[in-house]
């Protein structure tokens, strides 16, 4: 038996999201059931209603969203980490093998017979296509919901669940701590917690963009310094000098200018777009540097971060906005018109459903 | 007042070495001069030879060779650290700016203002080109010099001044010792010498080939595993294997595969062809793997590897020809016939003098 809920689904007719019952799956033992509140409005929905990144569907759309805090309303007969009342956060991960090497170190986003993706990914029971958080309901395996640390506002940490750990992962591969030099370039969604993130984790940081006009931002936001990528001479000082640039920039660009800033042996985390070329590896030789990417992240690290941001009280900056006027935020975000993330308030379907 | 010496030569108009009578440089006061007695053949050197690197010529032509050993023939006025008589080992750089970070932290070869090479080389004192270690005499900086370990011999440790010290660089920048995966992709002068160093450091060592003719050679190098790369049945297994794979295969290939047989922040070190392209970044995605490579080593690294090689007994396998065969040594060592560097006799120079 399922339960029928509203989403905002994407029609194949258009790019517009429209509200639509779906069904959710009864529970199994190991489920829970989430009432969602909040649910932030990520640059991979965007990829995902563009068709410029795989996703499963069954002919009946796409519901997007992967980053969502909200309230436990029922639990699985097995269930033992939640009861009804629990104020939860859920990811952009619902399911793995659970056996495979990766799952056994809690990097479950590297499952190796593929994790099951939030969205527009295949249920490993039933075979059907997971929707994601734009919905008031969802229903998922307890293992892969993560309890709310009760400091954190729900809205502004729904963003952490992919924005967070996506600047967390490689912050913690790169071992960076005090005295670490890392620089994020691009003042976004994802650019934004790299700085709080960098900052509270003793880091010097240095916000890196084309434009001056989040400079003060950045630096309200936890950085020291801020440099003008389209300023040569501002950039030529800095050459040598990051240890971690992480590279939130969703645009194509080049990498080159980046890697002159990296310190020996220093990392170039490209995150923002996963669909560029890497450079010649000719760029690598001198100072030794690194290139590398990273997806989100697992349970081990994701449950890492949630305590790391409420000791430090780090939740994103948002604007939260009804559900309702998604297909507003969807078209601002496109823009960049958004300081910093998006995030919907699933309340408004409780009056459409009524 | 300088001395004329005989060098195998490069002329413009053939890519034949021919011996020519060059000139070295009368001894500034911290120079020494040295006696060459085995100069490596190095792939870089028939890269130089085709043009394919840059390397500046004074009209004069090219003089090859940058890993070479010897004897110290006198010394400057303000030499302290060799005496004539002492047997020393010179690499691929012969002078640096000494006061950028990179010179400070021992790591000339990535000066800020460009470290001086062997051969091809701007003198930083008076302009001219450097000529390199395929000829009977080699005037540098004493700081460039490295003492020869007594226990090593010295035609079989040349090749560890520039194929040594490029394996010993990435193994050391991973942290790469007791319980290390460690595969080297392509069993050449490189490559053996990787094999070598990698199981002294207590590595677990693979070796990745398209042939299988080398096998026997990769287990009596030290390597516990050898797998064809060519044969994808064999490969699945290996996935997510290494920790660190040295890429030394000097043709154009295909960098996904080794790709996959990174393990979760594993790292693929392409030192054989750094003019290649890198992979799309998406490929570095799925377990944070990291691209990077490498050049030669500084004056730091190269002394912890000569170090390390006394203790160890490690030299290369060579195949020593008088100098006087140097174009046949080119012309096997570009279709991959020798096993595993070929090492010049300059003595044979001597009777050319007379």
């Amino acid at each position: 038996m399922t339960t029928s809920t509203l989403a905002w689904q994407h029609a194949n007719d258009s790019t517009e999201l429209r509200p639509v019952a779906i069904e959710r799956r009864s529970l199994r033992a190991d489920d829970i059931a989430v009432q969602v509140a909040f649910c932030g409005v990520c640059h991979s929905d965007l990829h995902a209603i563009h068709g410029a990144t795989p996703h499963m569907s069954d002919g009946g759309g796409l519901v997007p969203g992967h980053e969502f805090t909200g309230t436990v309303t029922a639990v699985g007969t097995a269930v033992t980490r939640f009861a009804a009342g629990d104020p939860v956060a859920v990811g952009t991960l619902v399911d793995s093998c659970g056996e495979c090497a990766m799952c056994r170190v809690g990097q479950e986003n590297f499952c190796q017979l593929g994790p099951v993706s939030t969205y527009g990914g295949r249920d490993r029971v039933d075979g059907t296509v997971t929707k994601g958080g734009y919905s008031r309901e969802y229903v998922l395996r307890e293992r892969f919901a993560y309890r709310l640390p009760a400091s954190l506002d729900p809205a502004a940490a729904a963003p952490l669940m992919c924005a967070g750990i996506t600047m967390w992962e490689p912050l913690q591969a790169a071992g960076v701590g005090r005295g670490s030099r890392v620089a994020i370039a691009g003042l976004g969604g994802l650019g934004h917690l790299g700085v709080k993130l960098a900052a509270a984790l003793g880091a010097e940081v240095t916000v890196l963009s084309r434009t001056s006009d989040k400079a003060d931002d950045a630096l309200a936001l936890g950085a020291e310094d801020f440099l003008l990528t389209t300023d040569d001479d501002r950039l030529r000082p800095a050459r040598g000098r990051f240890d971690l640039i992480l590279d939130t920039i969703a645009a194509d660009h080049d990498l080159s200018p980046l890697l002159r800033l990296l310190a020996l042996d220093g990392t170039l985390s490209v995150v923002g777009n996963p669909l560029m070329s890497g450079p010649r590896i000719l760029e690598l030789t001198a100072g030794r540097k690194k290139l590398t990417s990273n997806g989100t992240g697992g349970t081990k690290g994701t449950s890492a971060m949630l305590a790391f941001c409420a000791e430090h009280g780090i939740t994103a900056d948002i604007e939260v906005l009804p559900s309702a006027r998604v297909n507003e935020a969807l078209t601002r975000l496109e823009k960049g018109d958004v300081r910093y993330r998006f995030v919907l308030d699933m309340s408004d379907l409780a009056d459409l459903e009524s």
